[in-house]
């Protein structure tokens, strides 16, 4: 399985696997400094939470190696202002900040030369990315632990190894259940509008050869219904210190149909994620992304939508602590009372 | 407004409005036999429930005209072959089945010859789209009085014009709401697979210059949890006699959204749709569509999904009567209890 990015420090530059072209080719783009890097989360050349955090890290070491400055306080003050425009690339997911604050805060350790201080950066980026395929994989073994054989899973918007630097938060989950021998199979929301189910979750799926089917997001009700859903599996952009879950849009509503059916809803995300300053979801700010991800919709060759139409296009939505059954993190699965147990296992680790 | 259908006395043809082109074309396709009526219900050429209803009447007039038989024994043999096919075009609307059932009856009545039966049968097929005509009127008025000034409502699927012969039912009532000066904001579910909302509603919208916003199916949670939606609105395919309503494959998460938000959330449907017969909806058959219908989707001249990869598809699911604030029909507005009240609106009238 071809990584979400690479770092090369023969020439300085990181690769990113261009998921927009996926599944269709399979595509690295180089990003030579951090400005590219910048579009690159912008336009979702690169997207999950937890994998935009380590581009934003590597954005900053670029930032460090592209830089004319001879000092390490030229340098810091260079940093500082790549630091900014990379926080305000996307502003929902909160590992984005948390990657690129680590990164200053590493920048502002003593060290003798700009150059020295550059390979602090590097470093830094490489241990970001690293703890992210740890993170990733006990979170994996936490949530397999809560997937029995025989489960069919809904899984919402795509939280594979595309999503991080490695394994995936609630798709790894699934994968490492499967590795594991259990017969699982995934109901894959397409998730509108930029349809990273059927266009990410399922070739991964078809990678690790899970059987699953695509659904249209809006038919996930009519299956948790009928009974046939065992368990309901999403990732988080953001979560509060109450447990509520920034996540996909269209993530409350499934949220609200399984919990209405008795279904279990684990979201499954790194502490990195947990944003304590928030006391509840509905302070989390909803990026509002251009209409024409909405609009630009073909059907055999041909636009659906009239000429001239408008959309709304909010990124993701907020799913209320109450829908959710447990939250899985790399330091164990947490359950209810969140505003008590949620900043207790950010915190104690 | 061009009509999804007309009837050509001169040449005994049916034409269909081509509503898989729209909004790109506007284009009619002839019928002049009823196994084409038969093949464009399959699909979707012409769909909606009200609208398939009258269509399959005037399916059974032309297996009266195109018929080589000489007496009326004979006709009525025909008429009953033709009844079974159209019938079988698709499982879930009942008003489908309510048309062809009520032209076999006409076609009970005594005739002097085959001719004179032929002239009963088109007379038939003109009265019962003459009445969906009136009895949507009615259910446009009802449910316009349900509306307020500065409404934001949210709508599913297409219940328009297009989905009957002419006004709508759910859509109706937003156009009548409209033409009574009430201003109206539409949130325009785009209604995947098929995608008659961004597809068909937004293009009726356009043409009685309401306005409106396109919103992919799993944001309306997102909405109507925001405050900013005051009413839902949508139409039925199949209504069980307590109240349980079949509609639109993504009506049963919309509904439970509202709901839990306190929105209140309108189903409008001529009684035809009634189905008596039915004590609760998790009786009536979900009709399963082929799955290219999911996986065909692209955007920039691309298929999204893997090749290889399948889907579900049922194009309809049940919301149950407790989530649903009133019935609207052209015999008035329905409150609970649904399973006293509803039989009694359509048997005593």
């Amino acid at each position: 399985m071809v990584r979400s990015l690479e770092w090369d420090d023969s020439s300085c530059t990181l690769q990113l696997l261009d998921q927009r072209l996926l599944p269709a080719q399979v595509e690295m783009v180089t990003c030579e400094n951090y400005t590219k890097v910048s579009t690159a989360i912008q336009n979702m050349t690169v997207r999950g939470a937890p994998v935009i955090g380590a581009a934003a890290a590597f954005g900053m070491a670029l930032a460090a190696c592209q830089s004319a400055q001879t000092t390490t306080e030229g340098l810091r003050a260079d940093l500082k202002k790549a630091a900014d425009v990379l926080i305000a690339s996307r502003p929902t997911a909160v590992n984005l900040a948390w990657a690129v604050q680590r990164m200053l805060k590493k920048a502002s350790v003593p060290a003798s030369t700009a150059d020295d201080l550059t390979q602090l950066m590097i470093a830094e980026a490489k241990l970001i990315a690293q703890e992210d395929v740890e993170t990733n994989r006990r979170m994996a073994e936490f949530g397999a632990a809560l997937i029995e054989d025989g489960d069919t899973i809904i899984h919402h918007c795509n939280t594979g190894s595309l999503a991080t630097v490695d394994w995936g938060t609630a798709l790894g989950a699934i994968r490492m259940a499967h590795e594991q021998g259990k017969k699982i199979h995934v109901l894959v929301d397409e998730t509108r509008p930029r349809l990273q189910g059927a266009r990410l979750t399922a070739w991964e799926l078809d990678q690790y050869q899970i059987p699953y089917h695509i659904i249209t997001d809006n038919m996930s009700g009519h299956f948790l219904r009928s009974g046939m859903v065992k368990k309901v599996f999403y990732g988080a952009d953001r979560v509060a210190a109450n447990g509520d879950v920034c996540n996909k849009i269209g993530t409350y509503m499934l949220s609200l149909a399984a919990k209405t059916n008795g279904v279990p809803v684990y979201a499954v995300f790194p502490t990195t994620t947990v944003d304590l300053n928030l006391k509840s979801g509905d302070l989390i700010p909803i990026e509002e992304r251009d209409q024409e991800e909405v609009l630009g919709i073909e059907v055999n060759g041909q636009r659906v939508t009239p000429q001239g139409a408008k959309a709304f296009n909010p990124a993701f939505d907020v799913t209320p602590n109450d829908l959710i059954t447990a939250l899985v993190t790399e330091n164990g699965v947490i359950y209810p009372p969140f505003d008590i147990n949620l900043p207790r296992a950010v915190e104690d680790f």
